[in-house]
């Protein structure tokens, strides 16, 4: 089978020919068909994080196949069976994050891509237990920009309060954020989007948008006090500039969540106006495997649209380069059939 | 009647001989007999807040007295009813805040002792709708403190999310810290406090701290990280500093509240892990009629202990140079009486 | 002025000629346009109730008109603004209820049409902090039902738990329940309609239903058990038959929401299932004014269509017999106009 | 080694000589210690619920004990540690109710004593991720009731709203109720206790109930409504009599909790009175591992008091009708040491 590779944190990434693997008692084999490509797959490439990966390893982590054969300690799931191999790749199951609806948290998970191998490969092994069934009727194309994009917007939107009567300010129309936009409307609330060109503007409005700022012309914080403040922001883009833009357009009582993983930085958070104006500011990591079947659920339900593009494995590296370019609309997948 | 008077942000207060007031039809004259001394007092007195009270004004918002008349819109209460006068002088009662359960975050909202005329005195007006009962057989020098270092950080501990089965860290065990350690308790949760003297670790463990941490001779966060970590940090002095020894003694999903007002600055946070531990900072500002109500039914169940020391009015300056200088334990109170 | 009259609870109403009334200093004076017809209107007139109002009286809480004076106390709004007069007339202010944003249980409310004059006639008045405003471009025939249907349902929505990922079942698209089911779909959640009428059935596609129950053929717990049970019904129609059928839909964990007022009568609710299955039973009445401020956003950003008919003041007696014959489809709206 | 078995529904258990079991790959070991009496063994004895267990099989779900072996997929455990088995003996893991944090709702799981065989024997087998750890430092004696009545009356007192602030009414002081009030003051409520008997109202204000009701000869609801009514109501014993007792005794957006499991049974509910007063009823169903944790840490802080009788395996069919007739202070706990 045909695998991408990271063998080195300051080289491209290789197309390798390896053994299919063989699943242990608890792990499924999956026939991968799409896997997504996602920024955090770059910085595991080139070990931009605290704790690092060790090459060399596979990554990916919006894997989408069918289930080609289950070890023989798995009992909920069989061959043909389509399945989601997700960034939490096992977690402990008994910590007190495990129980109480936070597996995201568990000090012990690993994780898809990173400490264990990944989805950018035409065959993965995975841990029965906590890969999600893909509902039938969804393409997986479009399951696999959801296992990750999706899941991790939802999440942010879920921990915004974002519900009807509130107002909501998705700052990035981009892989996450046309889906943090559309959520945030799924959850209910009136919908502020910005974004700094026409394309993405114009896709805005397509998602059911309320509002539109462009941020080239307009002050962000500003168009939003006008509509009354934003009772969340999502701050997709993690620097200091779109931070306070974000922070800006909030009303009081508001909650603005972050999401991206920078390699490094501190955000500079106003004491008196944060106290005063009872202002929260979270920090939001992916979903849980219940998130994840929920945005299937809603996607089946026809209420989310993916916007994504198709590369072939073997340009895995040219796809890397056109994602930091900021070149790519929506998201770029990978097409394993 | 007498009252303290600042007339100028750069002098001492001066108390003066003034006219009892009237009330109007929706106010009640109240006979003061306590008024606790805080913090935001003396804020007030120099102008260190972007938007200032306009000299003269009596400063003043933990008034506690009995009431003398009432204004012919005020049908429940009645001379002889003992009331508490908050910060929250007045809001709108119609806004999406107020209608919500929120109207401390009101726009419209007047404060007692900044935008009018406090509790520092021998008499006051206030609106009868917005002052608080307090309930029979409470000191009314206990009630002072209660009426805002009180709520202020009982809000603040219903904010953090303290529960049983959670950690809750306090840091500085003095007027606000040893209410906010107490209600820490009450909420359910396993309690950690935090101070520099021995004087306030003895108090901590009198008031039943699970844990202390003497600052001097310890890391905060590296012994609150033995112990577990803190599901919630209340941060009641706002600096770098201790906002990082908050922030590092946090376990995954933790919350850190901001209670404290200064008059600038910023603080740095960590968006990484933030983001990856999914940790929330939450500013809080004083507390709700109901919140107050609810602070004040505990202490007449005996679940709290206010810590404070007597002063009289004409002794208002030398007060708040204690204040200043550190010296107080608790909370300075005016006997009014 | 015009006014609708109930004058004994064994007698039709009237529809009389009275002086236009005066504003106290706390209310406005509303130019009635639009006033819609409530079940509970129909209770009131007949006295159904335990606490009875006291003829003569105008019933009338779905009302929509245009500010024509204002008392002198009445500072937020104008002559020209338009607002809604829904049920709760007034509440105290100042209870744990009103304070914590519970409003809508405050003891000593009154409430329009029952215990003070409402809105089925040409002029009325009411409490200004406690009218609504209604936004522009809301059409008065739509604000009408959404002041009382919409607000209870909302209302219910909200209590449910309703949200995405969650599946809700609304028994009865009546004047309603058709904004039930729109209200359960603007939460986010997958909606099951159910119905005993063709026209209803049609009607609740094309609300977008995701599923549709016909009453009459099918069973609807075990087709609520087939889609993988319901996490909340909205029980519109209170008997023991629609009770046992919606609580029969319920998967574990799941909430059952009473909405409807019958004069009398218990339902009977089976212990072992209840306790072991973890089901909630939560009994709904009306919303808060900020609960009405939400269901007019969410018209006005074109979520909700209201299914009305318009009938003349005239005719409110017919209009009741159109009501319990069950002819009806939607709500019927009194044109003052 | 020793072990109760049921060998029927109609006869009495029997105390028998079986080999040790020896654990599955996932499972532990567990020397037993203590293991607590439950009615649920009764019932479990009798057949009395509409699933029944298979006879032969050992009773019991409330074990601690040491773990002497752990099969080799059990990386978390070791010889030596304490842990407890309680009611929830598995639980798949995945589905929504596992993920969300309440597993206590998996359709598939297995319960102690029910479905797999239970704790009153000399050792028993258990799954390695579903067995709680017991901190150093709490009595066994203790430890086997908290891990049923204890985490049950937890739940239900965690569902039930209690907070400071809040009234919670207890009625029944025995095994469960006397660890429900506990519980109640623990969430920060003022306590309400309800019982007949001199010795359990005694029993109540050592255990700090703020109020005592005496139901021989007060009526329930009537005092409680004179304290302003209940915020909450967790009702241990299931009649008509005690559930309308104790529904009449809530205020205003009250809730009344369910927990006990009666063989069979409805409660009348009154819709009008829970509609209008927006009353919540909820069934609440055992606890999470979680729950279990955090009710063993509360017991290690010396927050609870365990009330109970030591007895021998030998006598469980004596003790079986001591419970029966109503004679037992707290809870019976077998001694296997």
């Amino acid at each position: 089978m045909k695998a991408a590779v990271v063998r080195s944190f300051t080289e491209p990434l290789t197309v390798e020919e390896r053994p299919v693997p063989t699943p242990a008692p608890h792990q499924v084999l999956v026939r991968m068909e799409t896997s997504g490509l996602c920024h955090t797959d770059i910085h595991a490439a080139r070990g931009d994080w605290p704790v690092k990966p060790a090459p060399p390893f596979v990554p990916g982590h919006e894997g989408i196949g069918v289930v080609e054969a289950v070890g023989d300690q798995v009992n909920h799931l069989s061959a043909g069976d389509r399945v989601a191999i997700p960034w939490l790749g096992e977690a402990c199951g008994h910590c007190d994050h495990c129980v109480s609806g936070w597996e995201t948290l568990c000090l012990e998970q690993s994780n898809s891509g990173y400490s264990v191998d990944g989805s950018h490969t035409e065959y993965a092994v995975a841990h029965g237990t906590y890969v999600v069934p893909v509902p039938e009727g969804i393409d997986p194309l479009d399951a696999a920009p959801l296992t990750c994009a999706g899941v991790t917007t939802y999440k942010a939107v879920k921990l915004s309060g974002a519900r009807p009567g509130a107002r909501v300010l998705v700052s990035g129309i981009g892989g996450l954020g046309h889906l943090a936009l559309q959520y945030a409307r799924i959850f209910g609330a009136e919908t502020i989007a910005v974004d700094v060109t026409d394309e993405k503007l114009t896709l805005a409005r397509e998602l059911g948008a309320d509002h539109v700022i462009d941020a080239r012309t307009q002050d962000v914080a500003e168009e939003a006090q006008k509509l009354g403040g934003a009772d969340a922001a999502i701050s997709l883009a993690v620097s200091n500039e779109s931070f306070s833009a974000a922070y800006g357009s909030l009303r009081r009582g508001g909650t603005l969540v972050l999401v991206a993983l920078p390699a490094e930085g501190t955000l500079a958070l106003p004491v008196f106006d944060t106290v005063l104006n009872g202002i929260t500011v979270v920090g939001s990591i992916v979903g849980t495997r219940e998130d994840l079947a929920e945005v299937f659920r809603l996607h089946r339900l026809g209420r989310t649209r993916v916007v994504r593009e198709t590369r072939r494995l073997d340009d895995i590296n040219s796809s890397i380069d056109e994602v930091l370019e900021g070149k790519v609309s929506g998201r770029l997948v990978f097409d394993l059939r």
